[in-house]
């Protein structure tokens, strides 16, 4: 979980999570604590199946969300520490799932799940780890929480079936797309925003907590579409070229598709719906995107959805929470540079 | 959902359902209505893959036991509706996914979701069908009835784990298998039964029902074990021979194996745990198990459960719903002659 990555100097200010890991490292601690006590079962293969996910996952960005919210909003209890354990948990079972459904074979440099266990597993614990989610909030004992969190898995799961059918269909709209992502990703990210301020009873910061949830996870996915394509190393957990490789769909891919001309249109269906790649075909695929600049206006889109982001928290006063909320915002497309 | 099957004149009294769903008719409609109407989305796959396994669901059975254990315990509301709902819901979510996990094509004389759909849309759809489920339970705000189907949920999805990592073992001890078997099936019987107690507030009863669903849930997979054997013909919607050829290892193959010579552990290994078969292996599994009485010895334990199930309703008095319950008990066993 260090953030020391090295960093070229560049024009734009240098944003780390430093701060935000500060504040919230005691409680992250404890979430992590608490997640390994979850899935200590009598079943060697659920332990083994969860600790390998959970041990590759990355900065834990969603219940760092909660608990910063939480934070921002004066809570004082420990109601934060289950809940967002129970968002990394629904966070984890989607990623088990999601590949499975994608075949995928590494993720974040690490071989998969469903590589290293086998897709039964995946999918069983990823099962189990959703019903994990479900006993926790009911432990937790608010319904309101638990409202947040049911209609959040309900609609990941909707999006990614509405994923599943734009497979392999670069003439996917930029609208449906954006619905897409924020089913898929975004709405865990209001959620875990969201319950922050409903534990600490602030119902009037729910609304901007869960709007900033959305905007700052739209605009993360935005950066990872991008980084897909031009990450110069594997360093922040994506491997180059991973998407154009399974085919996915992604904003780059919409933009230059939709703007191409018919042998552009014809390269792009070859490579991404019938998956039949050449080895210079990754290359002309960043010649194609760098063509009609299809990097740079999804990155500029990825800068709205921060600016957003940011109005979200106007009314918050001042507080290092709230500074290190902003932070994040910078980081999502600092990763990029 | 008739019941006339026509069964030959024997012994023992003829039992049929048509009691029990008299009494529910006209529940089990709303339930249907209701399932019909949360499955419908703008999403098309999810309404097609949905209404698949819904319409290819059988007896309904589990949510029977909701609906006639709430009128069991003179439940007058109209939560058990929804409720009942959500029972199905775990139900098929867990189909869809065991499907995937087992690789089955055929279920119940149709093609699987997953032969239909592909293991992408069966996993996505599943997913989507448990979320609604806590839906469902969110909106009904019984923070008692989320824990009944909460914990259900995962010890499903455990047992599921559990029986993963017995596959192609035929060394399972019985306590091990019947642990699967509560795990898997019956827990969901028993909370289907709990849920009739707990909306009708009679706490007492909570208990008695749970037992009754766990007995009857154990005996129903017993007899299912058996009924993959021998069973005459695939009108109760099991396909003769699918146990053994997709090697698991039920209750019969146990006992047959462990008084099994060292020749014949040969055979179940190499059939079932090798899944290496020939054309006549079947007939001489049948040998085999007819050898060691693995089939009588299945049905006397099935019968076992049967009168523990009987016996857990003593503390209600006669009512029309009471039969019912004792009608799905004799039901149960009777499936095999």
């Amino acid at each position: 979980m260090s953030q020391s990555t090295t960093i070229e100097e560049q024009d734009k200010k240098t944003v780390t999570l430093d701060a935000l890991y500060a504040l919230i490292s005691s409680d992250l601690k404890k979430v992590d604590t608490f997640i390994i006590d979850r899935v200590k079962t009598e079943v060697p293969l659920i332990s083994d199946v969860a600790r390998h996910i959970i041990a590759s996952g990355g900065k834990r960005i969603r219940p760092a969300l909660t608990l910063i919210s939480a934070q921002l909003c004066h809570y004082e209890g420990s109601r934060h520490i289950p809940l967002a354990a129970t968002v990394e948990f629904i966070h984890t079972a989607t990623l088990l799932h999601d590949d499975v459904v994608d075949e995928s074979k590494l993720r974040r440099g690490l071989a998969t799940a469903n590589e290293i266990f086998g897709n039964k597993a995946s999918v069983l614990v990823g099962d189990f780890l959703l019903s994990q989610a479900f006993q926790i909030m009911v432990s937790d004992g608010s319904l309101k929480a638990l409202k947040i969190l049911s209609d959040a898995a309900a609609i990941i799961s909707k999006g990614e079936v509405m994923q599943l059918m734009t497979e392999g269909q670069p003439e996917t709209t930029i609208e449906n797309y954006l619905q897409v992502v924020s089913a898929k990703t975004a709405v865990l990210f209001a959620a875990a925003c969201e319950l922050g301020a409903t534990i600490a009873g602030q119902e009037r910061y729910e609304e901007p907590l869960r709007e900033f949830g959305i905007y700052i996870g739209i605009a993360f996915q935005l950066v990872d579409d991008v980084l897909d394509y031009i990450a110069e190393t594997s360093s922040l957990g994506k491997n180059i070229g991973d998407d154009f490789q399974e085919g996915k769909i992604t904003l780059p891919v919409i933009l230059a598709y939709s703007a191409g001309t018919r042998e552009e249109k014809v390269f792009w269906i070859r490579t991404l719906a019938e998956l039949e790649q050449r080895p210079d075909d990754f290359d002309h695929a960043l010649t194609l995107l760098h063509k009609h600049s299809a990097i740079e206006q999804t990155i500029a889109m990825a800068e709205r959805y921060c600016a957003k982001a940011r109005t979200s928290l106007n009314g918050f006063a001042p507080s290092k929470a709230k500074s290190a909320m902003l932070d994040i915002v910078d980081f999502c497309v600092q990763r990029l540079y």
